[in-house]
């Protein structure tokens, strides 16, 4: 559920990688051992034992990777749940923290585990142990193998389910812990950490497991909550964004035995003349969910809540245009057009302000080769609606059924599969600085973004009753998440990249950042 | 493709069924035997040698029909295409055509078939070969195996694909050409026959093989056009339906591609803010095609040719409304209200009288368990549109893209996969008179109707260039056609139900009186 925009080149990453062409190909097993100049104390002084650590612990560390995604843990469908779970305890207990225990909730088991360093500050983090459904026989290298090939320009990548989404960062996050460890130094920072199950079906749970009153109680002694990620862009530049529509998922059955008109069973069309039809039902219905060009929410109330964006949510759109080749972008999306012939900068506008509502996909009736002269009996749609500040999820799905019942839908059964309220984080709170010093001491480029068009569940986080900033980005690439062939880059054949050594340093840098900060 | 209304008991045939109850079961095996008292010579005169040849022949009329069960041709599935052709060419050599050919067409191969009997008149007749898909998991005794089983309230009936549409009905019209030779008879009509392999698929190419010259030469010796069918009610009624409704089946596909509009492919739903959507699209241009219940045609000029009823239509259909329980038809066909709560009347005059806009069937993006956050590329509609007189396919088929492309839906690829323009025949016709004059002396309650809601192909022969009466409908009974465990009475302990002898028996009488018309 936690999605992506595609990765953007900009206009700075491609200079970037120009600028890169030149180097040699040989390149030391940590590209970065050059980078950071000054051992900087900030970002954890002189880290050659650490990077000498990471180094020898390489083969152990892809190891753990590839261990966890030949456990596929899939809460929808509800496969190796448990089994999951004990792995991610196992895997934080062995990364050393010191408690690390189930939450049982309504669905699947949370895990909340803490990592005391005796050090003066606490980090939050959050983490998920779930994947993405997958079709083995659409990979051209087995999902649960994780294998490791030459993929260009990249180098060398992982091919697994969760290879990006969500292991590969968090197991590089780990083996920074590991190589703190190796290298004689104890965590900068505590850490509490929050793990789910069912990330990928929307976290209907998950706030069960944050609210506990020991978790929350934790979390009080942090100042953020951090998810590692693998935000690079192919160039090496990364984004920030300071956050993400919220999401409902929602499934909408029109049948004519809950409406009570028509045939109960699906007849033969030719009593269309004297009997109602669910499916044109359901398409009127649908009708008046958007405009007329399918373009903007159409429900009552629908932008009561919605804020428009600030001068400085602006301002980020528009540095992001300045750096970004727009024809790039549409030929990376398969694009002709943006809606209503919009301009780049009003698209961009668009896709951090506006909420939507999408039909995933419907189905009704005879959908097999050729025709079938029936009249169907039930028509299905399912919808997300994407969610701005200050909409919430809650309200949302109280207006979609309050404006259906108005129009006399009333009857349309409407089940809300999943979702959660938008999240926003302040670019000047401790996580984003901290995190903007780390990239920025690296030589990479960050740019920041106002807002995520997709939607991860940070409000846990960024809302009432925690309040804290969340957000999740990092080094190191990968993509395809959901897809098949997701990958993770395990080792960069491009300088401004980096691989999962590298990465791994990074976490650590991080880490000390956030103590700094 | 040629559907028909379902079975409607008539206050008629329940008054006819409580009387047969006290009858003993013990029946003849010719239940007809004392039927015809007199030996009327408008029907055949002294059948008796007739009915010990059917009676004799019995064992092998169901194996002739079993045989050809086992043969299924399916042309939407381009199955046994060629192999059924040659069958029905042989089953009718067999029954005492000489001549009978297979006639190319740009689909699937016709037959057509002569028998010269040296008769002063010669009759019509439309037979098929083809029947439609089936999935055998889903029925209780394999489709082609044709079993025989008890099944109440009918005795014997035959478990097939085609049982009753329509191998049942046409073996049974060559069991009596069989029984007729076999009692040193002539048939007392010369017969012109044209069967096709399309019917199921909506007879795309049967003007083909009517429009040949040599077809079209004999056609002209003809009165009218006759199709054997099993069209008593499990009461025992016979209705003759004086036509049927036209239809077209049409696949609406909206794609990105061909729009020029949205992503090429599927991609994340997070993008809907800044990209059109195809499955959008699709709504609102099907949202046009009809009013807001989705009860009436909305497109442009659809009903510029359309004839209301006649005085005298309406009164067949008060007639009915007169012999009918409205709470039995409700309850048969799963049915709280008509449209718009219009009384039974005004239900079935709207079946009779009204064009219909159907979707079958539809389908876009993601369609398993739960959801998938994605937009859609591609939307699929599958439509049926029902005709009336003097409607016509290619003018449906052409307001229809006229409609779509003067709203800015041009780029909807139409495909008409199939269709036919209404039929309608007088009931002062010879056909129609002839045909009522046996269901009568066979003691059989008969009702005309105006129009089937269905549709079959018969527009072929009533209209130009052939412009003869057309009409199918016969004694005994079969039904769930296009559905699993389709069935064909073979044996019928209802005395006023034919079985297959009996129903062998009606079509010698049949073809005496059309000899005598």
């Amino acid at each position: 559920m936690r999605d992506w925009m595609l990765e953007k080149p900009t206009r700075r990453g491609l200079l970037l990688m120009a600028a890169a062409a030149g180097a040699s190909l040989a390149m030391p097993r940590l590209v970065l051992a050059a980078a950071g100049k000054s051992a900087d104390a900030k970002f954890g002084g002189d880290l050659s034992t650490v990077r000498a650590a990471i180094d020898k612990q390489r083969p152990e560390a892809i190891k753990r990777l590839q261990n966890w995604i030949a456990l596929p843990s899939i809460a929808a469908e509800n496969r190796n749940m448990k089994e999951g779970c004990q792995m991610m305890i196992d895997l934080l207990k062995d990364a050393g923290f010191q408690t690390a225990v189930a939450m049982p909730t309504d669905g699947q088991p949370g895990v909340f585990a803490t990592l005391d360093a005796g050090a003066p500050r606490t980090v939050g983090m959050y983490f998920m142990y779930d994947v993405k459904q997958f079709v083995p026989s659409e990979w051209s290298s087995p999902p649960l193998e994780a294998a490791i090939i030459d993929k260009a320009p990249f180098g060398k990548v992982m091919i697994g389910r969760g290879a990006t989404n969500q292991k590969g960062p968090e197991a590089t996050f780990l083996a920074a812990l590991h190589a703190l460890k190796a290298a004689g130094r104890k965590s900068p920072v505590n850490i509490v950490l929050i793990a789910e199950g069912e990330e990928e079906i929307a976290s209907p749970h998950f706030r069960q497991v944050v609210h506990k009153p020991e978790v929350l109680a934790a979390l009080k002694q942090c100042h953020e909550v951090y998810m590692p990620f693998a935000s690079q862009s192919p160039q090496g530049g990364v984004e920030i964004a300071l956050g993400a529509k919220g999401v409902i998922e929602v499934e909408l059955v029109c049948s004519t035995k809950k409406w009570g008109r028509g045939s109960a069973d699906d007849i033969h069309s030719s009593y269309k003349a004297e009997l109602d039809s669910a499916v044109w039902r359901m398409v009127k219905a649908l009708s008046t969910l958007v405009s007329e060009d399918g373009n903007d929410p159409a429900i009552d109330g629908w932008f009561e809540h919605v804020k428009p964006l600030t001068d400085r949510q602006k301002a980020l759109i528009a540095e992001r245009v300045a750096h970004t080749n727009e024809a790039d972008v549409k030929k990376l999306l398969g694009v002709q057009h943006w809606v209503r012939d919009l301009g780049y900068r009003d698209a961009l506008e668009r896709l951090a302000s506006q909420p939507t509502v999408n039909i995933e996909g419907m189905y009704a009736g005879y959908t097999g080769p050729g025709g079938k002269t029936i009249l169907p009996s039930k028509a299905t749609a399912k919808l997300d609606f994407r969610l701005v500040p200050d909409q919430t999820a809650d309200d949302a799905a109280a207006k979609l059924k309050a404006h259906l019942a108005k129009r006399g839908y009333g009857d349309i059964e409407v089940s809300v599969t999943g979702g959660y309220d938008p999240t926003q984080t302040d670019e000047n709170s401790s996580l984003i600085k901290a995190s903007t010093s780390v990239y920025t001491h690296l030589g990479m480029p960050v740019s920041l973004s106002p807002r995520l068009a997709g939607s991860w569940p940070g409000y846990v986080f960024t809302g009432a009753p925690v309040s804290l900033p969340a957000g999740h980005f990092g080094t190191g690439h990968g993509s395809r998440a959901h897809a098949p062939d997701e990958y993770y880059v395990i080792e960069s054949s491009n300088p401004a990249l980096h691989g999962m050594a590298e990465a791994t340093l990074s976490y650590v840098m991080h880490l000390y950042a956030l103590a700094a900060s």
